[in-house]
């Protein structure tokens, strides 16, 4: 946190002019909510990145074209339970109905509403079902936090708690806005542009180049550093939503306005990311790995995931085994081409701090020390490359029965 | 099995001049073999492919100059229990200790002599008892298929059976000679070159660099093409040793003998990496995916190994689930730019076969059946992408509880 930044309460409607709301329409689950809306009174400037898998939902083919392209976007109906992947035409054609839908509400045009949904891939959607929820969404609109609340639960799938976040920041000339967030997303996690959905909303007033620039830079630090278990999905989503409310200055160039908003934004995206990582499907840590030393940032990027997207490596952070070969073992075959010799980890957590390996080869380290700081609920291994001063961080989790046992059969 | 090829019994020591033995040394492991030896009557030329990770085991290191070089070697020693790796110097002292110590047997020099371990990484192995262990193993080795059999268990970690094959090839002008091979491996597997150690003899009589031209492409087919959990180990060694002593007209240049023998290599990398793969930690099934109909073999082999990758594809074979949204998003992100809405998915066991996706979309088939053929103890999902002719062939294993169990505390 920042001096000129603190959170507040509010989630995805904390920002003027946004409203949220979640409503049971049976999509696939019984006895919980299942479709969530985020709408704007004003028109939204928007930017977006999605999954880079080929194999693309049709709610994202709908989105990328309107993010993408020119007009201005009023409301976002997501749906948890099916993920209209793998649906063909049909699939297409419900993105279609439901904006329709969702548009009618308000009086206004399909191409405004964003569309978004998580869950098995090759069923079909009712589109009888989720229309008709799009006028019970509107209806129940609200600017408040227990509807921003609710919203962030109604997208949850494998999901063991919402994730949502708000905060305020203060501009130089002592003008404020907003920035609300909220995503899901616990399996078939590894972001290359993650089954995450995010979406964030603002009030800023901001140009849609440098929206889009601002969220491509900050999703590689954030959710593309996070990894569940290497699978990326089809429906992988992050929308901002500006509606330009809060009555600050344009910000239209890459000044000082736009660094605050910018590290807002980015640390609005790197605690959902890490909230997403540490809810991992059958998790039990949040697993960090931070490497330092290296000779760029790419370059720690790929150390630092390799480490983090190792089954054994998770395995071991499940078992509190300080069993360091395997983060060797890992950093070796990350694609860099480094001297193992120089190599120095570390264990971390709030339990302490211990060096495991000096120069690429154990320390001689107390065992029970080491087990005790890999039995914390959030621990870190800290990899020295010694190569030079570039650093990365990334996020996971460990590997538990849980993740096997939800997974074998999900769909059930 | 071709015309010109049966399988013998025999293993690792069922080629003339070669024979094997197993010894308990007390390396890490109690109660059990834990070394193991072949050795050849006659000096055998060499080929071999290693681990591209670059944290490389001392074994590893030592290997890789021998087999590269233009030396003969008579002699490989084994150990499990260790994998010598990020163990510095001391380290690379152990091989040269243990190489001195088995060439003394026999009179000859320790650049004559291959080591390999498997095991627990960062742990250095104590010299006093591996090199005790050389003469022991010399004394005790044998011609016979018992000798094969218990140097075959003896390399074994977390393996379940041994896996070792031995056949017989006729070649034109009617000679014949034999091809014997053991593997290990279980976790830590995918090889890249895998903690996988395998090793062939042979009698056939064969050029050097024509042999390592054989085996560096039929690693490519075998090994390279199978999976348990994604991690590239530090120890992964294949190698061969011919020994001539079979009679057969020298095969140095690529003619009909040198199909032959490699038709035989072929054969028994496949099964030995099939075993691999079916033997993986936890696992209760081999999961094999076969792609046709992609543009290139290269295309091909990426989609079939990012499906038999997948922990999420991984986890259905496991819950017998049919879940075929995870096998189409995991050909979507595997690196190939194709059409999902040309792509077919079947599945095929001893129980049957099935269409379970056709033009990229559920085929609205039978679920009870497709669960039938998904609870047999070796399953293929058979992709048909509709590119062009190309074709290859994965193996890995489905991702159980006992994974989790077994590599949460490995090293107790």
């Amino acid at each position: 946190m920042t001096d000129y930044m603190k959170e507040i309460e509010g989630g995805i409607a904390a920002a003027k002019g946004f409203y949220a709301a979640a409503h049971a329409a049976g999509i696939k689950y019984q006895g919980r909510t299942d479709m969530a809306l985020i709408y704007s009174e004003a028109p939204c400037v928007t930017a977006g990145t999605f999954t880079t898998n080929v194999v693309k939902a049709a709610p994202v083919q709908w989105d990328m074209r309107i993010v993408h392209g020119d007009g201005a976007v009023r409301a976002v109906v997501i749906n948890s339970g099916i993920a209209n992947a793998a649906t063909g035409s049909e699939g297409m054609a419900i993105c279609e109905k439901t904006a329709e839908a969702m548009s009618a509400c308000y009086g206004g045009e399909k191409d405004e509403v964003l569309v978004a949904s998580t869950g098995v891939i090759g069923m079909q959607i009712d589109a009888g079902r989720i229309t008709a929820g799009c006028p019970v969404l509107f209806e129940k609109k609200d600017h408040s936090a227990e509807a921003a609340t609710s919203a962030a639960q109604a997208i949850m799938t494998t999901d063991t708690h919402k994730k949502e976040i708000s905060v305020e920041v203060t501009l130089g000339d002592g003008s404020t806005f907003r920035i609300g967030a909220m995503t899901k997303g616990s399996g078939m996690i590894h972001p290359n542009m993650c089954t995450m959905l995010g979406f964030v909303t603002t009030d800023a007033a901001i140009d849609k180049k440098l929206l889009q620039k601002a969220l491509s830079a900050i999703v590689e630090d954030s959710f593309n550093m996070i990894s569940v278990d290497g699978d990326t999905s089809t429906n992988d989503t992050y929308v901002v939503l500006a509606n330009g409310l809060a009555g600050n200055k344009l910000i239209d160039s890459e000044n000082e306005d736009y660094a605050r908003f910018c590290g807002a934004l980015r640390y609005v995206s790197i605690y959902l990311a890490k909230q997403m990582a540490g809810d991992g499907e059958g998790a039990t840590a949040l697993f960090e790995c931070r490497v330092s030393g290296a000779e760029s940032v790419p370059e720690a990027k790929k150390l630092a995931k390799s480490v983090i997207g190792s089954s054994l490596c998770k395995a071991a952070i499940y078992g509190h085994d300080s069993n360091f070969g395997r983060f060797l073992c890992a950093l070796g075959y990350a694609g860099v081409d480094f001297d193992p010799e120089k190599v120095d980890i570390s264990y971390e957590s709030a339990a302490g701090k211990i060096s495991i390996v000096k120069n690429g080869m154990g320390t001689g380290y107390d065992e029970e020390e080491a087990t005790k700081i890999l039995s914390e609920d959030a621990v870190s291994v800290l990899v020295d490359m010694h190569r030079g001063d570039a650093e990365a961080t990334a996020w996971g989790c460990d590997l538990s029965y849980d993740y096997v046992k939800i997974n074998a059969d999900y769909r059930s």
